[in-house]
Order: structure tokens, then C-alpha cells, then sequence
């Protein structure tokens, strides 16, 4: 199986997913409620890195899964090997038989990569049999959560480097693969310039960049004939990776290279600090580099770094470049999990009226919330100032009130003369996708002019400003009920 | 293509590197070293979570990985594409044709997964043409950082469980769908009984578990319908979520089904706890369990866990006999990425001799090992007492004396009378496989075993105890002795 590809996973994965979405799904089959209609929603509950925002992204992965979606012989194969507690087969024969024919149908409604999206908000809405809702919970929430978190990450690390490229260099150490290709890719949709993923550019179109590691120079007799080879094959790309063996001699080679390099008319590029006390060394190399006449060198800086160690380096007045970012990006190191959930919350069957549901907790924060859901983004004066998490049957009309969901005593009502729209577009329709996936670069654009819309405040680090995200007053009217009345239930029956 | 695999990535994957091992291999290539004869080591710095051992994963991955390497066409023709930084192609054509006949021909020895691993150790010693060793830097990185990671923690959960079985339910917010396919395999060799990845029960054939979700329950009018209906569907399957609204309402309704599955001769397999305080309501649900009759009836938790949430509940009398643990340990959430480096150690002409190289840094932790490195395991008793890393031409002989390699003035001789064996093994020669990959049952019996081996305070999470691992003093006084040549070097040129 040589042939090219620019898909990591060409194959049918109707069986990434957990095990016991499998036995649900064929308890309902058995039940007959296989078919009964279902609303489920893919949401956050917490902001990832206490931060102010975080850019949706995914979408295209889970495109592609879908329009794959289906179980395959080996799938159902596999499944008719596994044994109950009698070690009897788990399930039916005929259940695999059903599967076999089983198509996707589900209409879907996301918000795009590259949105600005915030807890609450349903990222992805699903509408169609129950029994397939439910088996694209894991999958679902595997591909968005994970991706979501990166483009978050990046545009945080992209924000404290203020304008400098960012490069993600964290292959080496992600959490496997497509832990790095998938990371490569959200990166760059965060706002990185690219990847040192050779891989990642091939299959995304993602400028891959990189000169030379400390193995090149430990090759050679000494770190000068290392950059000379270097030099002489690769003329145009003369970034030297001075700290092999002592940084500022390294620097000093450096220069003695792109002097040599002046001398037939081609320019010293720049410099790659990997170790060390990288605020006092760049700005050590940017005098050194300066006085030699390399004013144009660049000087790109790597070794562990984060978001908040890039701000702090740019207080103390660092003279980098160029930032290369792995690790902590590419795991999202302080926090990488994205707390993602997804909730049914609307059940009917043909004919009827939809019963809205919910998951009670002690926590409000994870009381789920019932109905068919939207979300609409006001706009004032060129700056959103709050979005509305509304029910697609209850509507969303003048006065727009909304109520923060935790404290209720916080109303606000939004102005009429405010531009709005919906974050949530069709995706897929009766299982036929009727939504063109937008190139990447077009993506990236988006999530930097989506981030330019909000208050800046929203991209501080500490204390970041709370955008608005209120519930529409009678969905949340709506909810307290269901709580209430479930509550009141439970209470009756004890 | 929709033929039954059972991996996951089955097409070769040389790009899957850092760019900058692509523009180092052009200038190998075109400065004539290519075929130079080159010795590179995979080894880790630091103890993952400041544990006490380090589990050894990922190796079948790299055997595959390595099995298919070579550039397709497609490969070649993405790269032609690429531009420098004069807008003129980065490579020459016949650098293409250099490639596309490229065979991986390396000698690879390395320590099998399940092993118990330190510091220092080279996991991987791979040893052939410089281009190859080169350009598998950041793949074997990738493949071998992450799942052992998660073997480690997986393991360390286990050990918080003390005998309980612990099933990895991470698919959802893990990193990629590989990042959740290799750690449950990971998790698997680290002790767990089993995942709730389907696909990865079907590519690794790992066990598989689960029952229902909340929404399940949500599908129905009450909590007790539901249960009746999985029951009857399911009837040896019969572990209940019990907190979907209540938790202990949700215990009463399970014990009222389970009254009725007896009256059938049918077991209360269990419930299922999965928020609110664990400790205070798995003690509850076992008195009302206990009471009703349901003795053999398990309690299962889930719920943010990991090792440090396991002991405590356990410290606090938690009547929990199973364990389900997921993004915590999926994503190694507390340190997500292993250090792993990959350092060239020493390089020779034909016919000529190895010169041994090192990588300087002003920390004695960063400077890495020059040699052909193997480790020698020492048993006193029964007792795993001390490793020494040893260079494979200088040896390892009586009276076997190690040097702690970061404070010299702690030196150990080793009895004589130890069995002792060689970590590393020949995995393949000169590019041909000479290793027989073992079942993964297999290689969970080995960390376990292994870790039997050594004292038991290795396993301690506080504090644990620090396993010996030295250099044979022979390496080590080669080492100080490069580290003073090149820092006179320097000195000299200054």
C-alpha cells in the first residue's frame, strides 16, 4: 500500500470509539429505539489554561471521518470474537449484520476552525438516529478536543511573541504520530509560520523549516568545518547552531563563517541558541553579531519554551528573532487535556413532540443544557461584545436577554442595533456533507481576524477579561424547570 | 481502501522527521559523508513524575516503522517542491534519485519493551551510515518517548490499585487518534486489564470494557427503565452508572433492578460511580450493596483518577474494586512529555578507528555519553542491586567499578558473584529484522516480573529510592577525559 496519500488515516474507524457506546448501541437496537431522534451537543466546560479564549479546531478531521464512516468486515470480525461474563458471544449475530448496513444520516452543525469559541458553546450539534449520535461521542470528542487545545496553545505562545515568527518544533516529543501531526497542523491554525514536521508538510501544505542540529557539528573535527560544510552545500539557508560545545564561541565561528560567506556574496542568515540563559546570550549575540557587520542575521531562539516564558524573555529585553517551539506546545504541557463533553439533550420519536433532556449534577457547572442549540455573536461598533447560547425552537428575539447560567442574578439585555450572526453552520445534511472545507492558510486567517474582533483583554495571561456568554432567558428559564422537576421527582420517589 | 489491517500507519513514513535532518542529510550526501560509519544513542535525562523506574515501551512501533522505511515517490516529489531562501529549489534533483534508492542497512540493538529503564540508559543504540542514523533521530524519539511515558504511569496507577484491576478509558481527550490507540497499548504493558478503545482492542487485542453512559440513562423516562432495558437486553453485562441524576437513588434503582435480575437467576454485576466524593459514596454503595444481598456486586470508579487520587481514596477506606482511569493517564496529564534525546556518540572512516564524540553543555546532566554503549544489569539474591553503562570496545570486567556519572566522588565496585545480563539486544543487522516481536501479553508479564525484581522502594511515589546506575569507570575517565580536550580547545582558540 505505497500509493500517495494525504490522509494519515484512509480507512473506515467506525470502531475508534469505546466499548461501551457499542453496547448501548445494541441495546437500543435490540430495544427498537435505534432510530429514535436524537439531539446531541459536543462542548467545554472549563477555559483551557485559565486563559480568555479558545480557537475551535478540528472540524476537517472529523469531515473526513464521517464521510468514511462504516464498519467494515474485519471490524465486525473482530467484534464477533468478543465474550460476556458467560463467555458466551457478547452480542448477536444479527446485530453485526445491521451494522454492516448501517450509513451515516446524521445532520451536523459545528462552528468552524479558527472561531473564537468560549465554555458552554456547542461546538458540534448532532441531530439524527440515536444510536448514531451515540456512537460518534468518542470519536468525535477525540478529534476536536485535542486539536482545539493545540490552536489554543499556539495562539497564546503566538500573542506573547508579539508579532515575531513562531515555529513548532515538537515532533520528538508528542504524544505519538498524530499527536504531532495533528499538533503541527492546530499550531499552524493557531498562527505558528510552520512546522519542523517534514510529514505534516506534505500532508497539509505547512511551510517546514529547520537547519541543523548538534550532531551535524560533533560530526566534524571542529564546530568551524561544521558550519563551512554546512555553508558551502546549503548556501542560502546559513543558520548556524552555535552551542554545541561553548555558545559564544560559537557565535564567533559563526561570524568567521558569514564573513567568508560576505566575501562570495552570501549572506549569514542568522543564529540558533539551544541552551543557556537565552535573554542575556541573544542579546550577548545580537552585539557580537551587530558589531561584525550581520545586522541582518536573525537570531532564533529554542530549548523549552512556553508562553510565558517568551513574555518573560521579552521583558528582559532578549534580542530573539525567531521563536522554536516543541514540547509545551505541541502537548499542551501546563494542561493537555481539553475538557471537552458531549451531552444528549433532546430525544423524540416520529411523530412526537421533542422531550428535552438533561444530565443533573451537584455542580451546576455540569448540569447539561437541554434543547436544539445555536449560538449568535453581537457585534457593536466593530467588537463582539457577547454571545447568546439560544434554542433553535424558542428562538432568539428582541429584547436579546440573556442570563449567565451560574449566576443567575447577572442579566444582560444586548442591543437591537448590534450586528449578529450564528456560529454553528451545516455541516452535514441526512449524512451528505454540504459544507466546503476551507484551505488551511484561509483558517489560520480566520482565527487571527476572529481574535482581532474581541477585547483585548480576552489574550492577557493572568486575569484575562470574561467575555460574555449568556443563555437566552427562556432556554434557561427553560432548564431551571427540567432541573426542578427532576429534583422534585427524585424527592417523590424517596 | 478497505482492507483489514491490523496497524494503524501501514505505508512507509520517512518523512516523519524534523526537516533539519533532511538539509543535514543533503550535505552529508553532498560533502561525499553519507556512508561515514556513525553510532547514535536514544536515552532520557530526567525520572518521569520524580518516580522511582521508568518502564520501556514502544519498540514493535519502531520495528514496523523501520520494516517499511523508504522514500515514495509521492515523498519525493512533495520535496521537489520546496524552496529556499532564494525562491530557487532547496534540493537538487539528484539528491531524489540518492533517496528514492536509499535502504535502511543499520544495525539496531535495543532494550525490549516491559523493561524496567533509568536515566542515562540508552534505550536504542542504532549504528550504520550517517545519513540513516541521522534522519531516524526524530522518528525513533516520537515512537519511543511517548508510550513509554505511559507505561510508566500506567504502571504507577497500577501500584496505587494494589492488586485492583485498572481499565484506561482515555480515547476521548487523549492526544490524536494514535495518542490514544498507543497509550492504551502502553497502558496495557503497564499493568492495566484492559481499554475502552475498540480499535485498539481490534489492532492490539487488548480486552475491551464498558457498559453505558449517562446518556443511556437520558434516553429514558426514569433511571429505573433504563436499567430494566440494558438488563434485559444485556443480561451478563449488568454494571450500572448510578449518578446520572442522583447518586444515591441511582444505587437504590440499581438494587431494585438487581432484586428483579435474581428473581431470574441473573447477577448485579455492579455500578458505576463517576463523580461526587468517591470515598464517602463507594463506602455507601457498598453498605447498601452488602444489605441488599449483592456481596459479589463490584463498585467501579472513574473520574479524573491517577495514582496520587487512587492511594488517597484507598488511605480513606474507598470500597472501590475497580479502577477506571483515563485522561490522566492517557496524557501523563502531571508531566506529558518524556525527555528522550538522541545523541550521535561516535563516528569512524572505513578502515579506520571510532573516534568517540560527545555533546558539551555547562551542565554535566546534558553532556552526553561518548562510545557503542550497552547496559549491564547486576542480580545479588534475587535482587536487582545496580546497572553499569559500559562501552562495548573498552568492556565491562572484574572488579566491575562504576562511577556515578554526575559526582565522581561516589564509586561502586559490584560483587563478582552477581548474575548479571545485557539490556540492550540485537533488533536488527544491517537492516534486516533479527528480532521475534513478542505477543503483548507478553510483554505485560515482563514489567511486571521486572519490576518484581528490583527493591521495592523504586516504587514509592514520595521520595522513592534511587536504583544505582554508573559508568564503568573506564568510559567514565574517557568521558572527563574529551570533556577536558575540547574545553582546552576552546581555551586555546580563544
Amino acid at each position: 500500500m505505497n500509493k500517495p496519500t494525504n490522509k494519515l488515516y484512509d480507512y473506515p474507524m467506525a470502531l475508534l470509539t469505546d466499548f461501551y457506546q457499542l453496547t448501548m448501541s445494541y441495546c437500543y437496537w435490540k430495544a427498537g429505539m435505534e432510530n429514535t431522534e436524537s439531539v446531541f451537543h459536543l462542548f467545554f466546560r472549563k477555559r483551557p489554561f485559565n486563559g480568555g479564549f479558545t480557537v475551535a479546531a478540528g472540524l476537517e478531521t472529523v469531515v473526513e471521518f464521517l464521510n468514511k464512516f462504516r464498519f467494515i468486515e474485519s471490524d465486525l470480525t473482530y467484534l464477533a470474537t468478543l465474550r460476556g461474563a458467560d463467555d458466551r458471544p457478547f452480542f448477536e449475530p444479527a446485530f453485526f449484520d445491521y451494522l454492516a448496513q448501517l450509513k451515516f444520516s446524521c445532520d451536523i452543525d459545528a462552528i468552524p476552525e479558527g472561531n473564537v469559541v468560549f465554555p458552554q458553546e456547542p461546538l458540534i450539534r448532532v441531530q439524527g438516529p440515536l444510536i448514531q449520535g451515540q456512537l460518534l461521542e468518542s470519536p468525535l470528542l477525540n478529534l476536536i478536543n485535542f486539536p482545539s487545545l493545540i490552536a489554543t496553545k499556539a495562539a497564546r505562545v503566538c500573542i506573547a511573541a508579539a508579532g515575531d515568527p513562531v515555529f513548532e518544533f515538537g515532533l520528538r516529543r508528542a504524544q505519538g504520530v498524530d499527536g504531532a501531526l495533528t499538533a503541527s497542523r492546530a499550531a499552524y491554525i493557531g498562527g505558528c509560520e510552520g512546522t519542523s514536521n517534514v510529514l505534516a508538510g506534505k500532508l497539509f501544505g505547512i511551510p517546514v523549516r529547520g537547519t541543523h542540529s548538534h550532531s551535524w557539528v560533533m560530526a566534524f573535527e571542529t564546530e568551524k568545518a561544521a558550519f563551512e560544510t554546512y555553508a558551502k552545500q546549503l548556501p542560502n539557508h546559513t543558520v548556524f547552531l552555535v552551542d554545541t560545545y561553548n555558545t559564544i564561541e560559537g557565535i564567533k565561528n559563526a561570524i568567521q563563517t558569514g564573513k567568508e560567506l560576505e566575501a562570495q556574496g552570501k549572506p549569514l542568515l542568522g543564529i540558533r541558541l539551544d541552551s543557556g540563559d537565552l535573554a542575556y546570550l541573544s542579546i550577548k549575540a545580537r552585539e557580537m553579531l551587530d558589531e561584525a557587520g550581520f545586522t541582518k542575521a536573525k537570531i532564533v531562539a529554542s530549548n523549552e519554551l512556553d508562553e510565558t516564558i517568551i513574555s518573560e524573555l521579552k521583558r528582559q529585553g532578549a534580542r530573539i528573532d525567531v521563536w522554536g517551539v516543541g514540547t509545551n506546545l505541541v502537548t499542551a504541557a501546563n494542561q493537555p487535556a481539553l475538557d471537552g463533553v458531549y451531552k444528549l439533550s433532546a430525544i423524540r420519536e416520529p411523530g412526537e413532540e421533542w422531550k428535552y433532556k438533561l444530565k443533573l449534577s451537584e455542580q451546576m457547572l455540569k448540569v447539561s443544557n437541554p434543547g436544539i442549540l445555536q449560538v449568535k455573536r453581537f457585534k457593536l461598533q466593530n467588537e463582539y461584545i457577547a454571545d447568546a447560547i439560544y434554542d433553535t425552537q424558542l428562538g432568539l428575539k428582541p429584547p436579546y436577554m440573556i442570563v449567565d447560567p451560574f449566576d443567575p442574578t447577572r442579566k444582560k439585555r444586548l442591543p437591537k442595533e448590534c450586528q449578529m450572526h450564528d456560529l454553528l453552520v451545516p455541516i452535514f445534511r441526512k449524512g451528505e456533507c454540504v459544507y466546503t472545507l476551507p484551505p488551511l492558510h484561509e483558517i489560520r486567517d480566520t482565527t487571527q481576524r476572529e481574535l482581532g474582533g474581541f477585547h483585548a483583554g480576552i489574550k492577557r495571561f493572568i486575569n484575562p477579561h470574561e467575555y460574555v456568554v449568556g443563555m437566552e432567558k427562556s432556554l434557561y428559564d427553560l432548564k431551571v424547570k427540567r432541573i426542578e422537576e427532576i429534583r422534585m421527582d427524585t424527592f417523590l420517589h424517596r
